[in-house]
């Protein structure tokens, strides 16, 4: 706990915090709790154990971001230790997760199975729904090749999203391949480096911008609505149109899409190995049940790339949500993986092939807590009204919480009404008065502040729920807990 | 996810990570979750709402920790955000919430109360079960003086004690209070400030060095076994025998407790303030049902002083654990609390009254899981001998989730005995086998891995038990998730 000196006294700090941390209140974190214990019970039972590296790595072991500045800064949140080493805050848990299996190599099961549920941070420009620290719940399977263990994380994932609450038709895992890119890319005849990954940007922008605008990023060029102009790959028409026939490639299942893919890149080497492949997680995906609604083949995805290997996947929330004003938010992709074959071997040298998913939470939660779906019910109160009964007061409070109610004592020296509307504010379900009165009769006035909203709502037109269940009503003190278990929903 | 360049390739990374930020593996984290959720739980119960700050706060904000220097770096993790301003990691929960409170005053309801549970950080010389980052729990009650908030917190510390697994008499929480200190330097006339604190200071020893090396801190000094010698206070011996009255004022019971300090320092304003604010923090106590080995008031707690304003309290966990070796490990202060009107003030110039307590459970949790007190079951293992059999292996360990039990397939082309090797490593219950035999014969063999390592440890000399529950056997695969169940004990 901090410590107060006369000086900071003296000069009063203001109440203000960075950006991008916002400060998440009862309903948000009550979501991100939910979503990241199912999410995890989902990727236990698939046998992936929890590990979590901490917060910081060692700039040089998290790569990307390296110390080539005396100050590295970018993307991630660095500082100097005290032994004058850079270390910064993980941007994901999956650099983190290379380096530990780099450093235990000898010590850990192989094949090694791990899930990380905890926050990553990236100093970044934050904005709405856009947080500079936020929850990544990520399972990984390294020292695995083959298409089985892409397979599984491509079902972990569509159970990932079920567990995060979408049903079946609410979600949909999108699966494309390195392998097949490859192959495209030397069936089209785009064999530079810095012009394949022109062709790869401007394939990522088929969902955006479609067949047209598509074309002129890998022809010419496109001049965006603002009139910004955006140089084009510069290919020609015919290699346009085999690329465009590949991004176009999705069919009504995922055979039938394997079929369409295997004449437009099956002949190179690479497109043949992302087509057997395939083929191979198809298999899988049907033995496990998993329909055409839940994983679609989907050749646009193209994600990553640098970073990738074999097949890569999109985890798309498709459930829509609501905010207050009633506003649609959708997510699109809340999450994705693939296989990552050189990550451990940047630490090792020796290959230790990986795939692996991710999905956030954070946003989501976020979305569940504006929507009103994840809600918080608030204590029942126990109003204090005779000082010096406060002994009395907090025993019937403790009566409550001992049978499992939410309940508190009010605290402060307020009179009825401002404790009233303190239990307006906190959304109580129910207040307990006890007077002079009810303790001459041994009894205890409860108010229903449920039965009372929906009664100012016009809801309570029946008038027999109306007498079942009064707004305001007298009890025996013996009877307080049962009648509160009532009306908060746990009798 | 981290892109790998062909320069970091080149000059390969060493696999290390920074001191104080250990990977916590599984058992560690099961024991962190039920930690924090048992102790959450008590604070929602108990009318608390959640509230989560973010990680960062502005330097000046933190308080304690001002950039006076160019690079601020004592005790917090301070980095320069991209507008040039300083922040930090938080140190504790209740800096943030002080600024949270002071910044939405006008919005929130009040009282204000909150728990928080979550990491903070602290820049200090990483130890043995010292971590640079660790998870506290923290509930809060903001705009509320009086002894009732006080002796609601010291209730709630101690319903916390026991979520975290310590049964009455394995823990205490131990009271004292600021003004009864306040008194006892006035009684002991004790003026100068400076040399209050060296007073105060010698106090908090009174557990370690007794009587005898309490007296000389606060009388001459003291020399340590390392011949290290401590300047004492420099007070005379009837100052002496003032102060050690009152740290050894503690008798068989609270109401005794408070007689005796009545007559200490009651004859002072502060002391009569502290005495009377005990007998009705006692009263509640008493309401509450908290006896007598579970609350005691003990003059020789000295906590935090130049921040507290009122009672404080410790909780000390006196259960003991024992590592892998037999080696008790105890614990002692696990947390802490008081009150702390001066906080929120800070931001606002006007009063805002405050009683809080924390618990710290990474010490504890890494306890229980060195103790073995927590472990966490390992998944049954589908083990696949036919390459071509992918499908079916996969379609086998679905249906064992399905029913809610931990299972894998295992993933890789090793051979059997490289697989039962990993079923072991991984601490599975149960591996399922199918070969070409049990193919044809529509069964598969469950090899009970718990039952095989009782009988390698001679546990199963009771022959009955062998055949009702023998190491291998086979069934029909329609019994296999049944039998396997009955295994790892979920039937």
């Amino acid at each position: 706990m901090a410590i107060m000196t006369n000086d900071e006294q003296q000069r009063r700090p203001e109440a203000r915090k960075p950006r991008g941390f916002p400060d998440r209140t009862a309903a948000v974190i009550a979501a991100e709790r939910r979503l990241v214990d199912s999410i995890s019970s989902v990727y236990q039972r698939w046998g992936f154990d929890a590990l979590d590296t901490g917060p910081f790595e060692y700039v040089d072991a998290l790569g990307k971001f390296l110390p080539d500045t005396d100050r590295p800064n970018s993307g991630v949140f660095a500082l100097q230790d005290d032994d004058e080493q850079w270390i910064a805050l993980r941007y994901d848990h999956t650099a983190p997760l290379a380096r530990y299996v780099a450093e235990n190599w000898e010590r850990i099961p192989k094949p090694f199975r791990r899930y990380s549920a905890g926050p990553v941070w990236r100093n970044e420009k934050p904005g709405p729904f856009r947080f500079r620290e936020f929850i990544q719940c990520d399972a990984d399977s390294v020292g695995v090749a083959g298409p089985a263990a892409d397979a599984e994380m491509i079902a972990v994932a569509a159970e990932a999203m079920e567990a995060a609450g979408a049903a079946r038709g609410e979600y949909v895992i999108r699966v494309n391949s390195r392998q097949l890119l490859d192959g495209l890319m030397e069936s089209a005849g785009v064999i530079d480096g810095g012009q394949r990954g022109t062709v790869l940007r401007a394939l990522d922008k088929f969902d955006k911008f479609g067949v047209e605008g598509v074309t002129l990023l890998l022809g010419k060029g496109r001049k965006d609505e603002s009139g910004d102009f955006t140089q084009g790959a510069g290919l020609q028409a015919n290699q346009i149109d085999v690329l465009l026939e590949f991004v176009t490639a999705r069919k009504v299942n995922r055979a039938e899409t394997i079929a369409s893919l295997a004449n437009t890149v099956g002949m190179t080497r690479a497109g043949a190995t992302g087509v057997t492949e395939l083929g191979e997680i198809d298999a899988i995906l049907n033995a496990l049940g998993l329909p055409e609604e839940s994983v679609a083949f989907d050749p646009s995805i193209v994600r990553g790339l640098e970073y990738y290997t074999g097949p890569v996947f999109e985890a798309e929330f498709l459930r829509e949500f609501r905010d207050a004003e009633g506003n649609p938010m959708r997510f699109g992709s809340v999450g994705g993986g693939g296989r990552y074959d050189g990550l451990v071997a940047r630490f090792r040298g020796e290959p230790a092939p990986a795939t692996g998913f991710s999905v956030g939470v954070s946003r989501l939660a976020a979305a569940m807590a504006a929507s009103g779906e994840e809600k918080v019910d608030g204590p029942v109160l126990v109003l204090v009204l005779d000082k010096d009964q406060l002994a009395d007061y907090a025993t019937l409070a403790s009566d409550l919480r001992r049978a499992g109610v939410r309940a508190e004592m009010y605290l402060g020296s307020s009179g009825m009404k401002p404790q009233m509307k303190y239990a307006d504010r906190r959304n109580s379900p129910a207040v307990v008065i006890v007077g002079g009165n009810e303790r001459e009769k041994g009894v205890v006035t409860i108010k229903d502040l449920k039965a009372g909203a929906a009664a100012a709502k016009g809801m309570t037109d029946n008038d027999a729920w109306r007498t079942e269940r009064p707004g305001q009503f007298e009890c025996p003190r013996a009877e307080m807990v049962a009648r509160i278990k009532t009306i908060v929903g746990q009798s």
